[in-house]
């Protein structure tokens, strides 16, 4: 239950997400540019460090740039790290950023810990366990792929070397651009093992708002299937080839794209999404017919079995206008990741929070994908949602009023004193 | 009828389509690339004249570079040129290429034009009224839009003026690249009107090939609407945006080509052609919605009114879908040539020609432009198709048997004495 004693310092948070946010700002082209491992992201997790030692945390960085900063436990109250009932309580989220970003995704999940064990550091109280922050290497996946790599790294995902060997969109090698801008700790990743894990974010979707709700109680994450698919036909004259000797790539990518959303307006709202966002065509001439065409298909479903049947239904199709259109389709996944289902006792303690605050709110999937997805591989996890104006992030425009962050910031105070409590 | 003691000089016309197409040869690429007014096609040029001349013929080049070579008439035999009766015929297409092209297109045409005068020349004999051989300039229309503008200006249909002010894809002006390579002539372009006007030509399509046939008798020519489609979304989330609440570019502009392949497979075969040869989405990113999606329509067919239904369905069809999909829909028409219908009295004697040669043929329609259509606005046209290997054009893979290229001449030349004859 909540301790009446603990209060956040809410202009200091507004002011940290509002100072964080200038660093990398871009006057010409709007928002932020952070992206992992630049001088600019350099600038962010100074910052951050800064804000760590004036709480006095203790700061640990490991070799894949994660950051941690610790509220130690009451030592009378504090168990064996070891066991379950030494381990810390995290919170955390990431701090770099896509090209021109809004101030809000990630930072808001990182600096609301801060509140947190600024909370403690206010009241001069410590917590019944460890309280750490972390900030997640290279959540947004620009630079480096794959994306939510910090996190995927600590829960085991991914081994340490082959992160730092990781080649950028750039030609750097991660490792090399870790050690440059002097973040390569030497903490191995996955030592600190939580025994909950909370990430509070802006929703990054237009449902909170749409409803007039305040908080949004994530209780899964969908997964997550993109493909490429490259289709080959042959090139012809427009105007001397008769529809039915044609193999035109182009239209067959187009029936792929139609057939998809056909698909998804069967299924029920907040199920299956898809969408191709990047298509190409070759020799892309008015009057050529087109040879080639790469497109790619995002496809997306809290279920793991109709994220599956989303897939299949695709590949029978391509099948069957492969055969009917003569030409050939080769798929290649880029990204897959199955769907997530937080930890139920976490989402019950955030839906009673909201509900003790009188905040309105409800259950709900995420779309876009987190560092808790990852953290849930090792630990209970679970994230609150704020609302995001218009749905819109990924974009200068993104945002979030400031009472709608310190109400997120509340709850999440709220839900770790109730871990406390509990634990 | 035939006159027994005209002949073509085979090994002659089949050295020269060799030798004019070693000039602009790209080694590395393939194929020959003589864009209008470049070096490499002035060069052309230079070869054209080196010919004409050799078979002693009037050489007149007009203000837009138009090259005419002439045989007069036999002086007894000869009327007014300004009557019906002294009007010249006239054969002809172009020796401008697209880059790595074939070397038969548009080339074929001239050198068989100049076969035909060969043929007079060899036998010492003079034709009852003037032959004249046309290369028109710039009939690809790569470098300067519109395409098949010699023939264009020739006709009327474009000021002189108009055309040397014309801007290439490289920022030069016609009418200076024109001066710069020497064919800028005095002659006022349209001055010769012909009595008739015959092109020979490669198919550039399958038809021929497909059907076993020799001949194709050109007896019409696709009318030809090009339109550019602009589609207006709003960028979104991916994973975070409802389907219901999409905005998405690039589905609707996939449901437009899908509309269109399905409206084209509903009409008869040989009637409406449907193409979308270009499409490109903004931002273009796998995980976000297509704020913008642009791409082409080229439809064509033989009879204006069902080109003009094609569209007006179109057009209907993108109303619906803007009002549905929530997306605004922006066309602009590029290019828009109504059919043109060849003389029916020429494409009788070309047909006549060709069952007294025993040559296999077949009525049927051109799907692409050519200078042709243009001199149908001020004289009886028609054209004479050979086969294309695989329907292949604008292509190094461009290719017609040796045969066959000179069973088409065959033709021309049966349909000029034809034409003498009967005038």
């Amino acid at each position: 239950m909540a301790l009446v004693d603990l209060a956040l310092d809410a202009p200091q948070l507004l002011q940290q997400i509002h100072a964080l946010g200038a660093i990398g700002q871009d006057p010409a082209l709007g928002g932020r540019t952070r992206i992992a491992l630049s001088d600019d992201e350099k600038a962010g997790r100074d910052q951050l460090l800064r804000w760590m030692h004036e709480l006095a945390l203790e700061v640990r960085i490991d070799q894949v740039g994660n950051i941690f900063g610790i509220l130690q436990a009451d030592e009378a109250a504090a168990g064996d790290a070891a066991t379950e009932s030494g381990r810390p309580l995290m919170m955390g989220s990431h701090i770099d950023t896509v090209r021109q970003a809004g101030a809000l995704d990630g930072c808001y999940g990182v600096l609301a810990g801060l509140a947190v064990l600024r909370a403690f550091r206010q009241a001069g109280r410590r917590p019944r366990r460890a309280l750490v922050v972390a900030a997640f290497t290279n959540e947004e996946g620009v630079r480096y792929q794959p994306d939510m790599m910090g996190s995927l790294v600590h829960a085991g995902g991914l081994s340490v070397q082959a992160a730092l060997d990781t080649v950028g969109t750039d030609g750097s090698r991660l490792g090399d651009e870790l050690a440059r801008i002097g973040y390569a700790g030497d903490m191995v990743p996955g030592s600190l093992v939580p025994q909950a894990y909370l990430e509070l974010h802006i929703e990054q979707g237009p449902v909170l708002e749409a409803e007039g709700l305040q908080i949004g109680v994530v209780e899964n994450l969908q997964g997550i299937s993109w493909q490429r698919v490259d289709i080959q036909g042959t090139a012809n004259h427009a105007g001397t080839t008769p529809m039915r000797l044609r193999h035109d790539a182009g239209y067959a990518a187009a029936a792929c794209i139609a057939f998809l959303r056909e698909q998804v307006a069967a299924t029920p709202p907040g199920t299956t999404l898809a969408t191709t966002g990047s298509l190409r065509l070759a020799p892309d001439l008015i009057n050529v017919i087109p040879r080639q065409a790469s497109f790619t298909v995002d496809l997306r479903d809290p279920d793991e079995q109709r994220l599956r049947a989303a897939e299949q239904r695709l590949t029978g199709f391509m099948a069957d206008l492969a055969r009917r259109e003569g030409v050939r389709i080769e798929t290649e996944s880029l990204v897959r990741f199955e769907p997530v289902v937080f930890d139920p006792v976490l989402t019950g303690r955030i839906e009673a929070a909201a509900r003790r605050l009188g905040l309105s709110h409800r259950r709900m999937t995420s779309g876009a994908g987190h560092d808790a997805q990852m953290m849930a591989r090792i630990c209970p996890a679970a994230m609150i949602f704020v609302p995001s104006r218009g749905g819109i992030s990924h974009n200068p425009r993104e945002h979030t009023d400031e009472a709608q962050l310190l109400q997120g910031a509340q709850v999440l105070l709220e839900v770790v004193q109730d871990c406390l409590a509990s634990a």
